[in-house]
């Protein structure tokens, strides 16, 4: 790192307050400051002060710059044009973006006239016959005909707009800019949604899948040797415990740390996923052992490799799943340069299980409500869809934690009562934290293992690593005390492992199956509590 | 470079006699390996000496584990089966993966029935009116149904093997198998056209060009310090001055001298296509000079940077043009370490001049013998189809320098008599050299400027460099003395110049109207000849 950029770097505030200006990618940073320049001078401007009238003639240049993009003959499509495309899109408002690609969406899709022309001769077709016979040399054109036809047809499916993610793809830097054009995509659809929109998004995504196919990306180790412009941008898009100072990065990226991330070679100098990872002697049961403990210990007494932090950073890549090979050629490096650790697990969040709890809670009082179940005994078994999720000796504890409190209150209303309040007051009554324990850390098994949506885990950072092929190792009490931590899953946080020799194995019977591979220590809290099973803290 | 391997480079012959099993890809080689291999010693054999019946269980297992391949459930697909199919398809014998690509083509088509069935679907609903003006929110809803089922309609006209390939390009190195499984359907329709096979190769070519875009290639120098497994690469490929020794090698990466390859991340240490330069004095007259004048320029007295040669390398990405930005980020690299270079020209072969000359002179030929013309007077202006390509002098000049041999001879015959021998006895001779210079001159030009298909230049080169925004500047009589060079173009080259501040406007004049740009010198060869107008040497 040159010395000025290190300047820069040690002067900046690492994490500012208002965090969503600063994880837009950069080019958007730049488009807002090309915008506000423009808004302020109002670049071609003929000197008007009418804003409005000059916004209008801008949105018009730009639109016609697209036109140009996608209706030109494709070897006629030179740079100028689509840099002025692009110039000119990040130089527009959010609202008139909007107007922009809503115009895409609209007039640019397909010629349905077209479709249903072909659509005729087509169906006029004899389809080629019983093919596994291999037909005589005379049909062949015949058959020709008949493909051409099906390819034209298939082609007149295409929307017009296709063209121009393809030949903005082409163009340098262009994956970029597509990234960004979809986040704006999906900015606007999550104002409302339009079908129009919602169908060239959902092209775009299948079009970005594939240009960004995981052997298309590069895996590189981020260190302190590193440009600050790029270490800069992990500090921004770390998303799971965020950066809160220089100290904090450089030991994230120091002895005993290591940090890896994803590259595609047209979207330079932008990690578009990555990894952070500690080497331990064991699997580490909080993040603040992670975060805070030093010095680390000496490497080459690690027999763990710890992944706790995966961020993804792109918003316009949202859906499109980066990170499936990331973990498996990260245990692959990690294990050629450091034969003597065996053992790859997480410190994973669980950002569903609050939630889903909570969720799960309100609707069972309003269900009690509208029953009018007595409310001090919430045990009825005469109703289908209440479920008591407290075991009585549970609710009995919580009850009995708070006294006078809790009077003619049901165990699941005090739950409710007790967790909702952000600012997570129960963490300071130890009483009441030794009542909340077992139900928590018993409900969050639950959640973990048995809450599925179409057959795969509730929870979307638990889905990540069991389709990897991971395991449910251990869950962790007061393993992430931070508010962010606390509002997610009480403070809970699991370990996941990755046994090398399983990886294949387990993902592919949890995709067949739904089947979660955990531990017998996990299991336990499936079952029924009893003497001969107590759980282990 | 490692010793081993440098020891190893210096040892080896760099270039055997028979070229094409060389420049097959290294997995092509591996893949033949393995191929003997698997014949000598029946992997998987239970013992048995029936080559044939094992070759039918290899290849029924390479098809099941295609079959896996395709049809399991997207997040099932996993490195494993994969693998298997990748591993099964190198294994087995030509006659084998022409079966196999058959059978993929044939019976992982799309189907017919469930096209049919939406088509039904989609043509019982309403296509959105005119959605300029916005529709009220009430049609969002039926609008989502249309999106959806067209979508479905357009996927179902997806043929399945498309899964295959998309899944093979997400797979590591899987780039690399498909440019190889392309090679060998090209080879397949090399043998003769099979509709369905076309159908899917027009399909992956089509994959495979948005997948190889120009802004996911990495420029990179090639240089003496490259490993020996990559500059064996650029030995076997060159394709248009073939690389004779080690020598020849270093001179082509040493002072004066430079040499840049595209690669793609998926396809890693293969040079897609590369280019050799040269910095000269001034625009090279022979590719001899090139190849051989030595010692090179001081590098800070050149001028100008001359590309002599661009091979690309994979027989499997035909069509695909790779080149498209190449030559534009070169000048940019070059113009940017050596400020004193302005002029940017290639030294380039004419590969279509003479098999379009000889095959005009032959048909020319039959067209006198069957009109019965008069062959000493070829001069007929009765004729429609007729045209004799020389003019009179040309033909007088022709006629003189053979003397009696001519006897009763037409120019053309003559020309067609001294051209088509291999041997090319007509370089020995002064006097024939002599008389056949000008019109070959005036007829190289003619077929560069004139000689059209589809609006765009004949010559495949010269289309290239057109296409990028070059002008000929200058042909070169006796530029290339080598058999090809005499095969292809009678040993004329032309040097094409790139100027940096015309390049957009050329290849935007030579895309919208045809038009070819070119000097005043060449275009001299175009007007009649006058004694205003002796043409320059």
């Amino acid at each position: 790192m040159n010395k000025k950029a290190l300047a820069i770097l040690m002067r900046a505030r690492m994490r500012p307050n208002h965090l969503t200006n600063f994880a837009l990618p950069p080019v958007s940073n730049e488009a807002n400051q090309m915008l506000s320049n423009s808004q302020g001078t109002q670049s071609g401007s003929n000197g008007h002060e009418n804003g409005n009238l000059n916004d209008q003639r801008s949105f018009e240049a730009v639109r016609e710059s697209m036109h140009s993009a996608i209706s030109k003959h494709k070897t006629e499509v030179l740079d100028s044009v689509l840099n002025d495309f692009s110039e000119g899109y990040f130089s527009l408002s959010f609202e008139n973006r909007r107007k922009l690609l809503l115009t895409l969406a609209k007039e640019y899709d397909l010629s349905r006239t077209q479709v249903r022309e072909l659509i005729k001769q087509y169906l006029g077709l004899q389809p080629p016959g019983n093919e596994a016979q291999s037909g005589g040399v005379e049909d062949e054109c015949s058959l020709s005909t008949f493909y051409r036809i099906e390819r034209n047809l298939r082609h007149s499916l295409k929307p017009v707009y296709e063209t121009l993610f393809e030949r903005i793809n082409s163009h340098h830097e262009g994956l970029k800019f597509l990234t960004i054009l979809r986040a704006d995509i999906l900015s606007v659809l999550a104002e409302g949604n339009i079908a129009s929109l919602r169908a060239m998004d959902s092209n775009l995504k299948d079009m970005l899948s594939t240009w960004l196919s995981p052997a298309a990306l590069e895996l590189h180790q981020i260190t302190w040797d590193d440009p600050a412009s790029l270490l800069e941008k992990i500090v921004a898009y770390e998303a799971v415990h965020p950066i809160s100072n220089l100290i904090d990065l450089k030991r994230r990226l120091g002895v005993g740390r290591r940090c890896f991330a994803y590259f595609h070679s047209a979207i330079p100098c932008e990690p578009l996923i990555f990894i952070e990872v500690a080497l331990l002697k064991n699997i580490a049961e909080t993040i603040q052992e992670v975060l805070w403990d030093y010095p680390p210990i000496v490497e080459s007494e690690a027999s763990c490799a710890l992944f706790y932090s995966i961020s993804s950073t792109q918003p316009g890549l949202a859906g499109i799943n980066l990170g499936k090979f990331l973990i498996k050629r990260v245990i692959t490096l990690v294990k050629r340069d450091m034969p003597h650790i065996s053992v790859f697990a997480t410190l994973s969040p669980i950002p569903g299980f609050m939630p889903w709890l909570l969720s799960k809670l309100a609707s069972q009082s309003r269900l009690a409500e509208a029953e009018n179940i007595s409310c001090s005994s919430a045990d009825n078994p005469g109703l289908t869809f209440y479920e008591n999720v407290l075991e009585p000796e549970e609710e009995k504890a919580l009850i009995n934690s708070l006294g006078d409190l809790a009077a003619g209150k049901s165990g699941m209303e005090i739950l409710l009562n007790v967790l909702t309040p952000t600012t997570h007051e129960w963490t300071d009554s130890d009483k009441l934290l030794s009542a909340l324990k077992p139900p928590l850390m018993r409900l969050c098994v639950r959640y973990l293992l048995l809450e599925k949506k179409r057959g795969k885990a509730l929870d979307s950072v638990a889905n990540f690593h069991l389709q990897n092929g991971a395991m449910v190792q251990r869950i962790n009490w007061m393993a992430d005390r931070s508010d962010k931590g606390l509002s997610q899953s009480a403070g809970i946080m699991v370990n996941y492992v990755y046994r090398p020799e399983n990886i294949e194995e387990y993902a592919q019977s949890y995709f067949s199956k739904g089947h979660i591979h955990s531990s017998d220590e996990v299991k336990q809290y499936t079952q029924p509590l009893t003497e001969m099973n107590p759980r282990t803290a």
